[in-house]
């Protein structure tokens, strides 16, 4: 059995990144950290604000969304993290938040096209907006079943979680991934503010293009490629 | 007869989570923690720099707008708040404010449309607003007029004061309130985000949808109704 | 002969405000404060970066322009300042920013419409925009008829420095003033909010009316008419 | 042989001036110092976060882009440093940065119009947009190409580097640069305002015009000119 300590920590520092980030108001937000062998994961306790937060409050529970270990109730996306976490086996973060951009082209139903490299450079397509969910998936197990949404949508399209680690739940808000809960916090920010760049490139230019592709494959490798010469 | 100490309490720490939220200019604000049992509300004097603002400095005030206890002038808006809280009796705080993105959708005059959860976690419905008062409501008892303008438009258009605790006041700006101050606060902040994307998902796509009535209420009640599971 | 000291006190107190309230960057502002008796005033000196600015670099200038007193070269504005205090007896503060929205509207060449009562607590009319200047008064003594196109357009239109303490220079940037540096500071700052409203209100409503004129006239008698109320 | 330790700080010091000007998001941004005459330069090893950088982490490279000295890999975008520094012999500092509204006009792929005197104090053209790279290009030798993109559309325009010290890449970033590194800044922070208010500028009046002649001329050469008044 791995040490709930360490899960606890990362998920705490992750969660108060985002207040420090502007990626959230009061508690609108949450951040996990799983460990994918044992199949749990730390979340942020629901409704506790940023600045009251600890890191013994962190909640453990398992990959069906029942609580291990702690005494608050998790976060309320609780499920959407559960169900996440026990179908796509390589990531160990993810992030929910409201922030302002990314969140308006939630509301927009629109995916967020691919216009720079500053987009190319953390992935090759635009940003998915899964569709609103059908009523009948709202009035059942909602939470549950908005990790199914994001789920079929990647299915539909073709898209690979571990490639495209953003998504947009269409009149809700984002949700973030990757290979630790720093990284979905991190690819929080990106999405942040690629997304406001792109409506204002759309304000100077409503005519602007999409990245071309050869520039669309560059940025991306030189960053994540076999060959990449970004970092150390 | 309560202890007023603890009323002024109330509204000093609200009144200075104005500022730190970014909701005022210079004294362009402020906040009212009301006791409905004695019919009496604390509130910010007039035109008192945030800064130079002392817990001693708020001004007892009761239902009819006269001042109980209190060396300085209260908020030139004290009869609007009186009229609210003799109207409406479950709430303890109001807070008014000149917050941007609010204060822009007040001036265009124009309800703020519900397009995604953040709204729906908070509230129902459209974000009313009040059309601007007749002239006669104008020159006569102005700030006792506007509180009955947001009384009138409440009544003609169905809407509760204990689901829906905010309002913008056409060409001027918006109020909110609450259970207590605090709350009041938190309204204000929600609004103002809230008014944000609203703009600028328009701006990403002006055809976009309102929010669909599964969501609208699925969102409100996991936070609001009988089987909430938000917070602790 | 009055004290410089004084005056080079409240130069130095306003223009440090100006980074504060987010009005500059770099060196892009100036504020001065006059003695209206002794026809000086103290003024920040040319390009000196903030963080570097003492309260003995303020350089003391006549009403023709002329340093009076002071090792530094006066802000290349000094000359606009001299002909507004030589011609407008009432004032004793003048500051001049590139601030964002309100140099926007001047770059726009639009006077800011009248569209809500955060305006109208502060003046009745719309914030005039003067025209550029002709390419003689450029050519020659440039910063001297800045000055002149702002009298011009103040006299042409009927406005009194007393009611409208604003201006925008078309093609340039904002101008203040008032009866002290410090409140046209707090000045620079209304406009500068009262301009991103102005953008905002039309974006959310192309068609937004302008203020109703009982509205204009009870906001501004509330806080400068003979019988205000707002303020201590 | 010059002092690398000179060098060294000068990068060091202006790369942690653009997280504080709110350039800059996590990594996305570089600055270089330079030796004209030792045909070297410094600059900020790739992926380092800014609060983990230290002034001996800079790495110091010839104008081929060979790394002279240093255990950490260079930035990514070290070799359109080389080539500008190689090409243009009067400048010694270079930024790199993907700053909001700039990356906005470089991904809407237009030069930014000169709109106003703020824009004028600094060069008397359009801020130049450079199209896109060929395929080719970005298949090559890209950041190489990068440079040498930025030079062939300086002078197919004749664009003079001293004259004009900042481009847009189309799709890509602006680039800016000076007479040294913190100059460099400087001129990126001048950038990413003016780019801001030329988008706001088109919102508030889409016909706005460009600045007339005169002013252009009167403005770049108070700051610039062999008469220039600006500035101690």
């Amino acid at each position: 059995m791995k040490n709930f300590q360490e899960l606890k920590k990362q998920a705490y520092q992750a969660n108060m990144q985002l207040p420090a980030l502007g990626l959230v108001l009061f508690t609108f937000g949450n951040v996990s950290a799983a460990d994918q062998q044992d199949r749990v994961f730390a979340i942020k306790p629901s409704g506790v604000p940023y600045d009251q937060l600890r890191e013994a409050d962190m909640v453990i529970v398992d990959f069906d969304g029942n609580v291990v270990e702690g005494s608050l109730r998790p976060s309320s996306d609780t499920k959407t993290h559960a169900v996440l976490y026990s179908h796509w086996p390589e990531i160990s973060g993810i992030v929910h938040t409201h922030s302002t951009y990314a969140t308006s082209w939630a509301q927009a139903q629109l995916d967020i096209p691919i216009f720079g490299t500053t987009h190319a450079d953390h992935l090759t397509s635009d940003i998915p907006c899964a569709p609103p969910m059908s009523d009948e998936m709202i009035e059942g197990n909602y939470e549950h079943e908005t990790g199914h949404q994001i789920l079929s949508h990647f299915s539909q399209h073709n898209l690979d979680y571990r490639e495209v680690e953003m998504v947009l739940v269409g009149n809700h808000a984002p949700f973030t991934w990757g290979k630790s809960a720093e990284k979905a916090v991190y690819n929080s920010a990106v999405l942040e503010s690629v997304a406001k760049m792109a409506l204002l490139t759309r304000q100077i230019n409503p005519a602007a293009p999409r990245l071309k592709d050869a520039l669309i494959r560059k940025h991306f490798e030189r960053k994540h490629g076999p060959d990449s010469y970004y970092g150390q």
